[in-house]
């Protein structure tokens, strides 16, 4: 259904902004493409990383956009003013929900399209039931985290972050290398748990190197999946095999704490658990005992809660490194995602298919 | 000249072993091979890691091997007989000079094969004069070496290994990470210093990310360089633009401190020098003084002097990491190496074309 009103639309049914294309005097194939009333909404770090002027300019020529271009909140005078005549919402970080009643005062909205990875926060069942085409820069955000978890597990495959902790008391004294067992990065078992758009683009940037990649996803695929070169197996066969367990699930009441002392339990022994997805999926109480008797390795750039107490010891255990929630977009990552937005913009006027449409059956299993 | 002497034993000139390959009943193919009389050279920890019974039994069936299989010396009463009727020296780490005497005492010696990176601690130019050939390991003892720099480069760019130090200090006083500028992946230049088989495998890794690659490197061809998606300029040109400076370079008298004040000063702020070569490229002191400025950051898989002593203030600069030598091949990581040595010895008994020749030409510049 939601197919057809785009098509619909992408035919040409508003007709808006054709003149302009014409005065432009762009490729025919331009020409035909509509510029759709579209308005922006998202906090004032979002507007100022994803859309600096160059972004805005390109903006400009998919979309009409009003003034003000972008909104913070969707119930001032100015956003009531934007929602009655746009057709596209272009959305990112700080967008509040898009609520029944906001829907109701956008009579001619078509699309959602986000700037950013989940569209939880703003987007709800009932922009679904009117036909609204929800899409997500999710894969483009999952960039930094896939390349954040590549390097770290290249690193600890040879426990570089925990060597050069101790490099700077033991100084010339290597004796403590020895002690981390072997330093090497061929024949290891990788496990990502879920196969998203970041355990995807991870898997497929595991494939240089000579790493299993084991997938534990109820949802995935098993042949896509092994076209990737990697396995989707169980927790219970993979857990017990893997050098690093890579968490790439979505924070849903189902996947709270699922890795917990029991599935801590099935790692052996100098496993390291690498967290770039988010804190609430570990219990945290029964990784710190894991790592404080030094069984296991952890590297967490995401925590429960996060940031963690002061006086959490996991701070300061050897074989802990902690990072800021620093793996996802940041600085000019962001732009990727407004980029990944505008593709998706010209895809809707020119009534191609979506790159990355969040479908109602979707959104009840994505971040 | 060389290539004649191969291909005339190639041919079957010698003989030795085609009885016992009809024994087994091998393929026709395979039995149109020999299998050259080969004694193995290398110290008891390579001989341990590389040559596990597997490897060795593999080696039997490409090779007539004697009692014992392999020395430690050259010198010693069983090395000299061994070298009597040899014709392939299969070397790795701690295999001593092959002088003049040595090759006066194996007269049928027409190959060395070396299990492991470097030639020059063994390999002499009298080798080449008597259209020995030489082959190396090096380029699967670079699959390591690169790893761990494609891990440091993507790390660095979120400033991974200093963040995760200040972690432990600041914990849930998140204000730590701003000082560290843009914390991303996305437009970041790398030069790497040295087209070396480190350096070619490490510009092949990176071609998945947004990262532009420079090379520096008087030897390397500006196509074959293009070819990888890489760029070749100047250090005076890439210097002053690069976030990662790595170097790739062999350590040679004309190599040495390369890495100097001058050359570190065209660095931009904030710019990461990532060390997995050889310690002497880098001028220590001057480095030092970068660090400890704040200017510049620091990756050091290798110093001058090695390891620095416990007095040297690097191993206290926030911005500096230490590790200890880990980044070549470690465990299973030299297997690599020993099947490398494999191939070279099957290329070799079979009359094609060596895949890592040590040229004479080539002997002089490379590590």
């Amino acid at each position: 259904m939601r197919n057809g009103v785009v098509q619909a639309s992408g035919g040409g049914a508003m007709g808006i902004g054709e003149d302009a294309d014409e005065r432009r005097g762009d490729a025919p194939e331009a020409r035909t493409k509509r510029r759709p009333r579209t308005l922006l909404c998202m906090d004032d770090r979002a507007f100022g990383l994803q859309f600096p002027a160059p972004i805005l300019t390109r903006l400009t020529e998919s979309a009409q956009v009003g003034d003000p271009v972008r909104v913070r909140t969707l119930d001032s005078g100015e956003a009531r003013a934007g929602l009655a005549d746009c057709e596209v919402l272009l959305t990112s970080w700080g967008c509040p929900p898009v609520t029944g009643r906001v829907l109701d005062s956008a009579p001619r909205l078509r699309a959602i399209i986000h700037a950013a990875g989940s569209v939880r926060g703003h987007v709800s069942l009932e922009t679904f039931d009117r036909g609204i085409l929800v899409t997500t820069a999710a894969a483009a955000n999952a960039v930094p985290v896939a390349e954040y978890a590549l390097a770290m597990i290249l690193a600890a495959g040879k426990r570089v972050p925990f060597l050069a902790r101790q490099a700077r008391s033991y100084r010339s004294d290597w004796s403590y290398a020895a002690a981390h067992g072997e330093l090497s990065n061929r024949g290891r078992t990788v496990c990502l748990v879920g196969w998203s758009r970041t355990g995807r683009l991870l898997g497929r940037l595991l494939r240089p190197f000579d790493i299993e990649v084991l997938v534990v996803d109820p949802h995935a695929d098993a042949d896509a999946v092994a076209a990737q070169g990697a396995r989707l197996t169980t927790a219970a066969e993979a857990f017990p095999r893997c050098d690093v367990l890579s968490l790439h699930a979505p924070m849903l009441p189902s996947t709270r704490n699922m890795v917990d002392a029991a599935a801590l339990a099935l790692l052996p022994d100098g496993a390291t658990l690498l967290n770039t997805a988010r804190g609430g999926l570990v219990d945290t109480g029964a990784l710190a005992r894991e790592c404080r008797s030094g069984r296991l390795y952890a590297i967490l750039d995401v925590t429960e809660p996060e940031p963690l107490p002061d006086t959490s010891d996991l701070y300061d255990c050897e074989n802990v490194v902690i990072t800021p929630h620093v793996a996802g977009s940041l600085g000019s990552e962001t732009e990727r995602m407004s980029l990944a937005a505008l593709e998706e913009l010209d895809r809707y006027r020119s009534g191609r298919p979506p790159l990355d449409e969040v479908t109602r059956s979707a959104f009840g299993v994505m971040a």
